[in-house]
């Protein structure tokens, strides 16, 4: 896989040994992330929304109601910033100032554009599903004509990434190896379920086996 | 507690039901969040960034190096975006339409400066550490004066702010609820410990009993 090249925006400044550039720490980063921080902005004033995103090859797709301020911001073509953190535990040194914690998160650039057909469209939530909950595809319900006309999937072209990521112990001072201050990790993880039926299920209707392997693969 | 005014800026647009714009509710999710993502704007260059907040009264504070990119934008005054998501739960409905999932996220407007002097840089310091891990400023070794200067603390005054929440299960629409199809939820949560000692730790050190109460206090 190749690399992205260092440009002023992408550049990481603080702490630059953490600061990773390659397609393959990148992309399993934006892949383990269920949500993303989307950024952009309108005169002076910044927005940050929350959303669900997927990788497909080299972009990211998200999608919201059509009516979407933040879809429509990106559908228009306008720079937006991806970023996605996912956060492993914090990180108590002997001193106040070499307290950390670890993670791994990407900031991404790039413009998005419609994903254009109902047809296109489709193929994408399916993408979408799957990527977040393999096998569901199959057992839902497909959206209607005017289900789909009310969402819109926006692609977006990854133009410009890097990664962070900090790992391992705490790194003091030498000299305050020696204080009786307890050091360390207190890790820190996403658990997934168990997966609870909605009161209204019907009591005929079993657990489908890609949940249970979903919980089981997303927990180990 | 008061109730943040409907701007534009803050106002949700899309599901305007699950908008809520009191401080007792906003305050709670930006308590509980441990990373925020901070947006702001360089020309029409959005950035995103994550970084460990927490809130003092009706400000939040961030820290990070004197040299940081964000914090000297912060620190110039330039407007920011600041938004906390935790994310509850995949929320699998009958429909493809109807899938979601449950979260509660903050997006919060406002303008920073620095927090000046280096008395009122370590009480800062201290409310930070303190709000992440309760106990913890007693044990460590304080900021030197030459790592007082390499951190800078800025604050940002919410000027606005709203929250959006989803809680509970699918909602499909009435006639898909004979379908054959599993529905419910796949709760998710942020499990944290337990603790893990650093590997050049005394052997005589135990572990603290503020660690013991966080994990279990953050597990329930």
């Amino acid at each position: 896989m190749s690399t992205f090249e260092k440009i002023n925006k992408n550049t990481v400044v603080r702490a630059p040994k953490r600061g990773l550039y390659d397609q393959e720490t990148i992309y399993q980063i934006i892949d383990e992330a269920l949500i993303c921080h989307v950024g952009f902005a309108q005169g002076n004033q910044p927005f940050v929304i929350p959303t669900l995103h997927v990788r497909r090859g080299d972009t990211v797709l998200l999608h919201g109601a059509t009516t979407s301020r933040l879809i429509k911001h990106i559908q228009a073509g306008n720079e937006v910033c991806l970023s996605m953190t996912l956060v492993d535990g914090l990180v108590l040194a002997r001193s106040v100032f070499h307290h950390s914690i670890n993670y791994r998160s990407v900031v991404l650039f790039g413009q998005g554009h419609i994903v254009a057909g109902d047809e296109e469209k489709l193929k994408a939530l399916e993408v979408f599903t799957e990527r977040i909950l393999p096998g569901r595809w199959a057992d839902m319900r497909k959206p209607n004509e005017q289900e789909l006309k009310a969402t819109t999937v926006v692609s977006i072209a990854i133009d410009s990434a890097s990664a962070k990521v900090r790992t391992g112990p705490p790194l003091d001072d030498e000299a305050d190896y020696q204080l009786p201050v307890w050091a360390g990790l207190l890790p820190i993880q996403q658990q997934v379920g168990p997966p609870e039926n909605d009161p209204r299920l019907g009591s005929d209707i079993p657990l489908p086996e890609y949940l249970k392997d979903y919980v089981k693969v997303k927990n180990d």
